[in-house]
């Protein structure tokens, strides 16, 4: 079969759809929405519009083998699925999307975004998060260690560490200012109030798809099977909780009070267009060992994902501003090791991934100046304040703040995709 | 109510049940079984069998209000009740099983425990494991840091991490060597092998019951209220792996290859005779921030619970020996923070915690030699190895080695009740 569906000239009858900054019919995410309080319901994004799959299986227009799945409420029937049954549905869509004699048809199902209420797309087993953003360590490990910013290990392991799964959320959730422990280096003893460090991680999402058992591996060459797609992730931390708490275990109650995700799946037949070659290592650099490292991986392995985060503070939004733009960069130069290898990694050890876990890459920062993906690194560990347009300074998130983050695809000769927001507005904490 | 549920002098009409020494009358603990392949249902323990509660509540011989509870696959929907419903399955139970009046309509119900499969109790949503055995810690940090082994943070924080919920598997489960990275101390790179230091950790399990919001914590006056029961856990532990990825982030794939529980849930309810007064802390530890503390925790936050582990070697096996103990001691002594402050610090920060959420204690080793909870302690790293009856030498697990942790609440004036071992033998990596 040829894949009509990347074509950047395809259109769709949905209006003001062939020119969405995110939406136009080469994406097709993947999400859960409802009507207010109604029934949880699969649907795709075209345009400003959530087409209903539920909807469009029922009256016969999907292919009748993905019925049960899309009457789930969430994706996790629909990714245990094989990737040709899911290939067809993305097909199908297409085909029903592009061909204006469709439109009596499905027209029915569509219902407009801002009526809607999103969801989280997967019952969520486990969270991992890694630390693949090689620029961030640095910056991160620069603030401790000035001369040797990198850890032995980090250019041998794709590091990463369990999260918890409960507290994510999809964008739009308050993100109320958590409290814990903190000591103040120059104080004897810790106090049990407000974070006064919160800050955001930009970070990629990354969807498991299917089932394998424990003791089990997944070969390289195999792990893009088992990626059911991308969304972003904030992973919000509070720097003095984490500065407290994070020995000898690591972070803890500094990350698990919230973590927000966009709700669409931008999937990985939709990405395809968008993987492209790893850049090298420099030279130097140790190679990976052979069970991370496969040909097809490094050739097709990065993404080519332009990153940005804004920032509106209540002053800001009051005055109508516009939000400011505090960094610009692509996932593709921030990430060390592919997504390939994340998930090779993960189970390397025989730890079994399901349909529906979470794996995040870590805080995506690029190699200049601009292009940092935390308040911690932008403002140097809180030493150098961001300036906001109504004067108001910034080293770390204040009440009211509104942070969101932005992702594209874009590829020459293709049509950009984009991730939708994945916002959250500070609420003081309780 | 009067509670007799804890009545020493209370008898079973269940064959050798009164002198049993895991699941008295007294006992009654909560779990999943299955006969075979057949469908799962929820059983309790009663000496060497498991009694079918939701054939019981079918019957009409349980309160009706628990009926669709106990039709459930796992637990949850049952420790998602509030507490006086599940006394009431505790009580009634209790009485169905004390009064020989009610032998022939009970009996048809039970079914030996060796004829069964056991399972998963609960759906387990996320697991955290802490570390909060302080002569574990201690202990551990000798060997890195001699004069110093505690960190800063140790006696103001229960220290706790994410762990990996979908690789817990109940007793029995077979413990395939993992392979991982690693690094010698005396070579270049690491390599992906199989582990060589392969070791177990003994913990309990504490399951939480019920559901809170997220931003909202639990004070620690209701700590107790959220915890439905506790089981033995094993914190399979590849030290190699660990001590070459941990670094800045924590172990990850050094454990989440198999955590092993024992599969019946001893219930609060249970262990409320066992709950004693926490021992004082040394004088010059810090007292625990207020939120953390009250005076009835401190006055029964402690567990009474004797803890041992035992190992046979496939010699010592096949030769008809006894398991070797490598381990004795108590809970009490071990926990220097409370279960209830565990509970409350974890959702300090308004993380949500839900029915089925398990948290492990970390490693349990008492203050004396002959009670460390681990074989990275009783060797010493690794140094001086365990001489079993074979003449074999231990200093990590090798394969076909059966590792069995054990655990009975134990106090004066009241029977003992136990946790059933919890169980499993190390087989050659994949």
């Amino acid at each position: 079969m040829i894949d009509h569906t990347h074509d950047a000239a395809a259109s769709s009858w949905v209006e003001g759809t062939d020119d969405h900054e995110d939406f136009p019919v080469q994406n097709l995410p993947l999400g859960v929405f409802s009507h207010g309080h109604g029934t949880r319901r699969i649907g795709s994004a075209i345009g400003d519009y959530v087409v209903d799959l539920e909807g469009l299986a029922d009256a016969g227009l999907l292919p009748n083998a993905l019925r049960p799945a899309l009457a789930e409420p969430t994706l996790n029937a629909l990714f245990a699925l094989d990737g040709a049954t899911r290939r067809a549905l993305r097909h199908a869509l297409f085909a029903l999307l592009t061909d204006p004699a469709r439109q009596g048809a499905v027209a029915p199902w569509l219902s407009p975004t801002q009526g809607v209420e999103l969801h989280l797309p997967f019952a969520i087993g486990d969270y991992s998060d890694f630390y693949v953003g090689i620029h961030h360590a640095t910056n991160i490990g620069k603030l401790f260690r000035p001369d040797n910013p990198l850890l032995p290990n980090y250019k041998h392991v794709p590091i990463g560490y369990h999260g918890r799964a409960s507290s994510i959320r999809v964008s739009g959730a308050p993100v109320i200012r958590p409290k814990g422990q903190i000591k103040a280096p120059d104080a004897d003893q810790p106090t049990y109030a407000p974070c006064r460090r919160l800050d955001y991680e930009l970070e990629l999402g990354i969807w498991i798809a299917g089932d394998h058992a424990i003791a089990e591996t997944i070969p390289i060459a195999d792990a893009w099977d088992r990626i059911a797609g991308i969304s972003l992730l904030n992973d919000w931390s509070a720097r003095d909780i984490q500065a407290w708490e994070y020995q000898p275990l690591g972070p803890f109650l500094s990350k698990s009070f919230l973590t927000t995700i966009s709700p669409w799946v931008v999937t990985a037949e939709a990405l395809a267009p968008f993987r492209v070659a790893q850049p090298a290592r420099p030279a130097g650099d140790p190679a990976p060992l052979p069970h991370l490292w496969d040909v097809q991986d490094q050739a097709q392995g990065a993404l080519s994902i332009a990153l940005s985060v804004t920032l509106a503070s209540t002053a800001m939004r009051e005055s109508g501003m516009a939000a400011l733009e505090l960094s610009r960069g692509t996932a593709q130069e921030a990430m060390y090791w592919t997504a390939g290898q994340i998930v090779t990694h993960h189970a390397s050890n025989g730890c079994d991934l399901h349909t529906g876990d979470l794996l995040g890459t870590g805080t995506l920062s690029g190699p200049a100046s601009g292009s940092e993906g935390s308040l911690m690194e932008i403002s140097h560990g809180g030493q150098q304040p961001i300036h906001l347009p109504t004067g108001e300074q910034r080293c770390f998130l204040e009440d009211g703040d509104e942070l969101t983050l932005h992702a594209r695809a874009m590829r020459e000769g293709y049509r950009a995709i984009g991730f939708g927001p994945c916002r959250g507005v500070v609420r003081q904490a309780r």
